[in-house]
């Protein structure tokens, strides 16, 4: 059966989504869709608007056939680990693509692009660095090196964009698994990624949609024309039963709580919290009571927004630093977590059951691995600013959930 | 000039206060009283109602010349240290006499109690673990082993009574400083310690106090009778100011964060966290979701309810056990803390300047001792759940405030 990946964070499932979906599927002749998503926490350290739940929902009703999640310890991380760890699961599921959108849209230029970098290793770091020490960011670092080492007629990705540093990580580890899995890509339709306005048209960025969400004077109606209609009841419902959306300002008293009472010896033996990073977080938190405010306080071009807001993540979790390195290679994952599926998905499942090498767990209560003691921590730390508002269908109990299932005739927890 | 002390927590300060400082000032002749009082967190394990700069005002209003800070290492802490820490310091501040409520109300019965206690030591430990073994709570366990020792002739004070208790040790305390100080008591005029209810007369429990100022149908004029109406206008104030009183509910969200994410052998360095008691509290976690029901799931005789908050007040500080260990004699104070003054306070202290033999804080950006810092730790942790509240007056900054000084003709910050 052909089968197709996605990696995606659903934050939320809009219509740029939609449409990458509909393309992957066109594109590869795809009767199955499987998407790798982040669960409670997010590639660029921010939480997730809802629960991972709710976003299942999304991806299933917008016609993904499979949603498993990409664990925490491969989530929150630099793009290498990120794209390694959601095609190395892909790889496991029996998916013979994965398909990224891209700002460039052209498999080959990133192929090349990843030859040329491999081949010029040493002088591009040597450049990096030295751009670094110019005061660049580590993106315009990057961009800078590259030119050096680029040749003139050399036709490459563009490096400033996101998206293509990702699709470049997802290239590179689809070669490293060995090559049963084959890169795709397609042009994004929609707005740049750092957008924060809706724009007018059908699709708006995720930032722009969460913007709207959370701000105070905006209706929710206003989202309406840039998401597919499941997703408009999924976040009303969920904003109904929650009171409200999850994001940095629910979790900075949590923040601030671990910087007034550990020592800045504790705070250094957390992941990520690197260079006397501590320092500068205790230092902050005295001339900040708000998230936006303290971040804005710490933030330089060494120490990138998205930097920070994953060390801040580590930080809220107690990600150690020896944890890390002695549990992760997301090479080679050893469970799979499974949140959701189609009529579709689950025939496929019950078809490749015994051909997976790993154990596929859909009841939380049967998961003893470490990431995944870790997945079930972040769940319970992403839905502490609610805990006193839960619901008789105990959103917050990790342990009492299974997959939700999605056919025609409605969704339904198994 | 005559001074008389006293151990207070005010929390708030209600008739009864009131009528134990009258009494005080009268039974001594004292033209100067000092109180040496908690500040965020109290010796039972929980949070203060008020921040203690509230407090403080309302026990200058009440009568008291000088308020200062019992440090947290010595204030959450059982009697033996608790009672050491606060008579040290009204002994460093030339206090002639300590006053304290009991039930007993006779100081030669708690002369006579301590000589027979450690006369008897041996003895005593011996039925106090035959009692624990029988299954007896700790206070059951030593009336116990009491009543094995005392002869059928012998006069003592009810070990039941947590006020004797206190007493107990505030004559030992004072004994061990040499003698300078002279413990004195006076029969406390209210209901029992554990009273819930307001009762009728003019004195009620704090505790009674309490219960009715955080019950969701009861009329704050309720509590009208049993408070001065400097106590009830200061209550109203801090009401309309933060949004609420602070309790253990406001804390739980915090100490749930930490049980989930670190692991029980790092919680198991944390002061008072004996005998595998982690592994109670996160197997506890599970099951409850607000405090009450959280700590009714790990009460036992063994864990009573004040030991097992003060272990929760730590885990919420952070407190190490080998910080402790480190940092703590409760007889030899190394800076007192200033809270508030009254002008006789101001003129008292300024006679007694030059002999002080510890620094004197009344500024506490000049604060440096490890216990000072923590009593700062403290004070911002406290107001963690209403951070997004605060005011102009920086309530939330210990760094800002100086002391309270009172006078007839009005309260101002100096």
């Amino acid at each position: 059966m052909k089968t197709t990946g996605l990696v995606v964070e659903y934050n939320p499932f809009h219509n740029g989504h939609q449409y990458h979906l509909t393309e992957s599927k066109q594109k590869t002749g795809a009767e199955i869709v499987i998407a790798v998503m982040s669960g409670s926490f997010l590639q660029r350290g921010e939480p997730a608007l809802t629960d991972k739940w709710t976003r299942t929902k999304m991806a299933l009703m917008g016609g993904c056939d499979l949603v498993v999640e990409l664990p925490f310890a491969y989530a929150v991380q630099h793009a290498s680990i990120f794209a390694r760890g959601a095609v190395a699961l892909l790889d496991k599921l029996g998916a013979q693509s994965v398909v990224f959108g891209s700002e460039d849209g052209n498999i080959e230029r990133f192929k090349d692009t990843n030859r040329l970098l491999k081949e010029k290793k040493e002088e591009f770091d040597h450049f990096v660095q030295e751009g670094l020490q110019e005061g660049f960011s580590y993106p315009r670092a990057s961009s800078y090196a590259y030119s050096r080492v680029a040749p003139g007629n050399f036709e490459g990705v563009d490096l400033s964009e996101p998206n293509n540093i990702l699709g470049l990580q997802y290239c590179e580890a689809a070669e490293e698994l060995g090559g049963r899995i084959t890169p795709m890509t397609i042009t994004r339709e929609q707005s740049g990624y750092h957008d924060t306005t809706l724009g007018t048209g059908s699709i708006a960025s995720a930032t722009g949609i969460r913007r709207t969400l959370f701000s105070d004077d905006a209706n929710p109606e206003d989202i309406r024309p840039f998401v597919p209609l499941s997703t408009y009841t999924c976040l009303q419902e969920y904003k109904e039963r929650r009171g409200c959306f999850h994001s940095w300002d629910d979790y900075f008293p949590f923040l601030r709580h671990k910087l007034i009472t550990e020592s800045a010896h504790e705070l250094s033996s957390l992941y990520e919290m690197e260079e006397g990073l501590e320092h500068r977080f205790k230092k902050a938190l005295h001339a900040a009571r708000d998230f936006e405010t303290f971040i804005s306080y710490i933030k330089t071009k060494r120490y990138t927004r998205t930097r920070l807001q994953r060390a801040m993540v580590h930080m809220l979790m107690n990600t150690k630093k020896d944890w890390y390195h002695k549990e992760a290679d997301p090479l080679k994952p050893e469970y799979i977590r499974l949140l959701g599926m189609s009529d579709a998905g689950q025939k496929y499942l019950s078809s490749i059951k015994k051909k997976l090498e790993i154990p596929l767990v859909s009841n939380a209560s049967k998961g003893t691995h470490p990431l995944f003691t870790k997945d079930i921590e972040a769940a319970a730390v992403h839905s502490l600013p609610f805990a006193a508002d839960q619901d008789k269908e105990d959103l917050l109990n990790e342990y009492s959930r299974t997959p939700f299932r999605y056919s025609k005739t409605g969704g339904t927890f198994l």
